[in-house]
């Protein structure tokens, strides 16, 4: 089994990571982190680099292909060399994934169609334009095609994954090793929870999302 | 500010992620990943490597230190360049922290002796060993100390301290931005909320945590 997180610049480190740490736990998988070019690749702070130790080319075919958003997913939108690798892996892959505004490249690469999705929910809207069916959830399954909303909650799908893959026990293991127990000081995680006024300032500070 | 992040080999990527992701949207901050030597650092999988862009000896006095933990704490501990470094950096700096068994390598440098820490689940006893006062919590402030649990807590501690600096309001803006409103799959994260096999199952596997 080869899971593939794809990198490009800009890109959020933990909507990666998170999946990369759960479902990346799977038994007798191996999880490779692709981008255009081997290297490093810069994340949407500029603070850190993560290693893509294959290019596109290399994978061509990965089980479970994973992309992950963040401010850098705009131009990518545009990349033909990435939408068309999105959708020859996918005419491959067993379970085709993102977190954030990588279900926008899905949408981009047309293969999330008249399919239930999320995403961030800042870019809730975007992900319409291209012909999704957006929901308000955390982590949505529709068919092979499984997406996160933002950021964090490529963990929950990772563990949500993991679990229908291998089974509740072991996802319960990897989710007891990482001590996935959370307790947020506070409960302004989504729209519905923050107060109104963060909720309005984020939304019109249009550089987390462009499309 | 400067918050420093520090890698080693075979460190728990999320350990370093979730703090970076949260504590280093500090306003006016900058976050510095460092390392014994520059270059990619991998993670305790060998799937990731993490790019330390600055070593040790560059960045003596950081305001914050953040210390993950993972499988490749053992040899750390008696690793002196490390511990000399983290000796000195705490000398200056305004909070140090840790994630995971990062807290073992505070108790190994000889910083944690008498304060109240926490860790891993599994590697509780060993803090105790080094003279620091384990609890329960999955987020733990002493004086200037901040520890956090197992892997997946440092997202919790991030935003905790976030918001001890910076304001609630910007804490609860990052925790929106990342869309931290977590909702695993299962309830299984903490060994008193995990079923009973799978706990003495883990603590049968010494392999992730070795000292």
């Amino acid at each position: 089994m080869q899971i593939a997180v794809v990198l490009f610049d800009r890109f959020t480190a933990l909507d990666a990571v998170g999946p990369y740490e759960t479902l990346g736990r799977l038994p007798d998988a191996e999880t490779v982190f692709v981008a255009e070019h081997t290297g490093p690749v810069r994340t949407d702070t500029g603070n850190l680099a993560l290693t893509a130790d294959r290019t596109l080319a290399d994978v061509p075919a990965p089980d479970i292909v994973v992309v992950p958003g963040g401010p850098g997913q705009s131009p990518q939108m545009e990349n033909e060399t990435l939408l068309d690798w999105l959708r020859a892996a996918d005419a491959t892959s067993t379970w085709t994934t993102s977190v954030c505004t990588g279900s926008l490249l899905l949408a981009a690469a047309g293969l999330l169609e008249g399919r239930r999705a999320t995403s961030h929910w800042l870019a809730l809207d975007f992900l319409k334009r291209y012909g999704a069916e957006p929901t308000g959830e955390r982590v949505v399954t529709d068919g092979k095609y499984v997406t996160a909303a933002g950021v964090s909650s490529g963990i929950d799908m990772g563990l949500t994954l993991l679990g229908r893959i291998a089974g509740d026990e072991h996802a319960q293991a990897v989710q007891l090793l990482t001590e996935y127990d959370p307790q947020p000081p506070y409960d302004a995680g989504s729209p519905a929870k923050a107060p109104a006024h963060i909720v309005e300032k984020l939304r019109g500070r249009s550089r987390f999302i462009r499309t």
